[in-house]
């Protein structure tokens, strides 16, 4: 496995981060199978990787499948992987049938994905529908630029603008991936159908306070600025379990000024990310951990500012094709259940392109960006299956499409 | 002022880091001033320099006074450098007026108080009462083994063990110091009479969740470290506040892992440190504070691990000095009051030699440990002379001293 550690087992995951040696090995590899299935193969101008079956109608727009193979630092073997693997699996067993579709079928094996350690993921997806990637091609990324990277991979920095893909362009676009969270695990349900990707809404807090000695300062006198974050890390754990739903919310990343064991803390540097499936019920949230900060502010007699890093809109899955994955699973008698995706996805860009849908397979214990992600290889399978089954069943399919 | 900021002024401070060149010529400097008003001047095994004036009485043991003047990093112009200038005042006041003590004086400016940025403090005084600084020699220092720092400073070492002076071999150690806190200065009084230095625990705690992805763990199912650390970091306020007194408690030092915005947090590490002039209560403090740990790791469903770091007893000040320090304070007009030292002085160390005292003066708005720290002239003054006083009052006196 590329980018397993040296002399490593399965069991020590891969590191096989976006545009290192490992990554280029594991796309040499993804090219490699591509032609092996007689796929039409290229690289786009944001490095994305590109395997293209004709169909029998040279007007038909493409069915769109695929994931990611980069991963995390120390990540897992499933994550992105198994999304491209499958999609061609599928693809091998459509040509070994003999079966002619209508639609083309592309394979797609994302750049970047993975966005955890150095800058913003999603970059080959976001660069397919159009976002202004151009702006991120100076940023410094696991110590060269991006479009010192873009190169390594064979993509084109200085016409990254024509990897974009038109709204309508494609039939619809599916990926397979390992949930991430524990929901199938835990009710033994080996097929997800992903109702839509959550909305995030990421924001920086600072807290100012004042830094004093931890010795003289009489308790009445101090103005704590990790007091006033604690308060406002359970205020984020309070307000997000207050009501029923799926809404969760995370204080990640702490960092604390001058962050010596005899002084008090000055300033508390602090993220927040809400998460639902409902982009409205993220804002409610949002207001009221904020309205929660300016009472906890006053408390503590400390400053309480908030920069928002990043909000991503929810996106939606398509409900024809949800029915499609109901019925074909059901059909190989597997069980099926519904579930948001809490994590990001290339699909969520995709979604802005055509109709999207995602499976989703068990993760065991609900572990991932982690050695011990582990998915069965029986589910990897029962994955796949339905993967092709819906692919089949979609180029037989009208689709609504965008508006 | 050595060791201010290039091309800075009064109010930027000084970095005058133990054993850094701006130590060093402050060093010097002392040792000039020591020389200017005829002290036979000597540097001991640990880098302690001591300045002695005999008495009358050869039989006589020497009453003490000093303080330290290295700082830590970007520190203010009078912790420490005020009781070893006022000192040095005191004896010229002495020659100047051609007054002949019994007791010998000596002044000294302890090696090594500030210990904030690299390691424990207290270096010179905790030698000269024979504590075992050796195992110490080889640790690092401001980039230097502390042996190399040591020779560095004229010390010597290799017979570092022969710096240690014995039990009741003092008539009395006194030491004038700025507040550090705001006690005085809020209630306007010039002289602060110090109880006692209080006791001190710090504690090193590990708190161990799971850490998992942020958008796809559902609340229910989380081990989350930063929210116990949360629950922990304000139930030491809130035991540290329940009962009245002077007893302070503070979590200074906290360490998220992997602290990502996007990630639950798996492993906090925090510090917490109790203090107050009763060893019983900080004893009871800390063993409430480690009863609600345990019940916050149950609620959390973490694992809550403490390592102590550290336990310094309180010392006692001597109860007929401080009477003195009262009276001669009253016979030039300064009113007084009696407070704790939240923070810790080479006096402490000194307790353990003879009879004890401090004299603390203002620190505006109670700030320390920065360049804003601020004692004004005319309350250094008034401190000088309390000491001046008071040494001329304790040289005709007898003295319980040690058991």
């Amino acid at each position: 496995m590329f980018g397993r550690p040296e002399g490593g087992t399965f069991g020590d995951g891969v590191s096989r981060v976006a545009y290192s040696d490992a990554d280029i090995q594991g796309r040499s590899y993804v090219m490699r199978l591509f032609r092996e299935i007689r796929l039409a193969a290229r690289i786009d101008q944001a490095g994305n990787i590109i395997g293209r079956r004709e169909g029998a109608d040279a007007a038909a727009r493409p069915i769109v499948c695929g994931s990611h193979i980069d991963s995390v630092p120390n990540g897992g073997n499933f994550d992105g992987a198994l999304g491209v693997m499958a999609a061609i699996e599928a693809l091998q067993a459509i040509a070994e049938a003999g079966v002619t579709t209508r639609h083309p079928i592309e394979v797609v094996a994302w750049s970047r994905e993975e966005g955890v350690a150095f800058g913003h993921g999603l970059f080959g997806s976001r660069a397919a529908v159009g976002e202004p990637v151009a702006d991120e091609l100076g940023q410094l990324w696991n110590g060269m630029t991006m479009a010192e990277a873009i190169k390594r991979i064979g993509g084109d920095p200085v016409h990254i603008t024509q990897a974009r893909r038109a709204p309508g362009s494609i039939h619809c676009y599916l990926e397979l991936h390992v949930e991430q969270g524990g929901i199938l695990d835990k009710a033994h349900i080996p097929i997800g159908i992903v109702e839509g990707i959550v909305a995030s809404d990421r924001s920086q807090v600072v807290i100012r306070g004042v830094a004093n000695h931890a010795g003289t300062t009489p308790m009445a006198d101090r103005h704590d600025a990790l007091v006033a974050a604690a308060h406002l890390t359970l205020a984020v754990q309070s307000v997000v379990t207050a009501a029923p739903g799926r809404q969760v919310g995370t204080v990640g990343k702490l960092d604390v000024t001058p962050n010596a064991p005899g002084v008090i803390p000055g300033v508390v540097r602090m993220t927040i990310q809400l998460n639902d499936l409902s982009g409205d019920k993220v804002h409610r949230l949002s207001d009221e951990v904020k309205a929660r900060a300016s009472e906890i502010a006053s408390a503590t007699r400390t400053d309480v500012e908030f920069i928002s890093i990043g909000y991503h809109a929810a996106a939606a899955t398509d409900p024809a094709i949800q029915e499609v994955i109901v019925d074909v699973s059901a059909a190989v008698g597997l069980k099926t259940t519904r579930l948001p995706s809490g994590a990001g996805h290339d699909a969520q860009m995709m979604a802005r392109l055509g109709p999207m849908a995602m499976i989703f397979v068990p993760s065991i214990g609900g572990i991932s960006h982690s050695p011990q992600e582990l998915t069965t290889w029986d589910d990897c399978s029962r994955g796949a299956t339905v993967l092709l089954e819906t692919i089949l069943k979609l180029d037989e399919m009208g689709l609504q499409g965008l508006d």
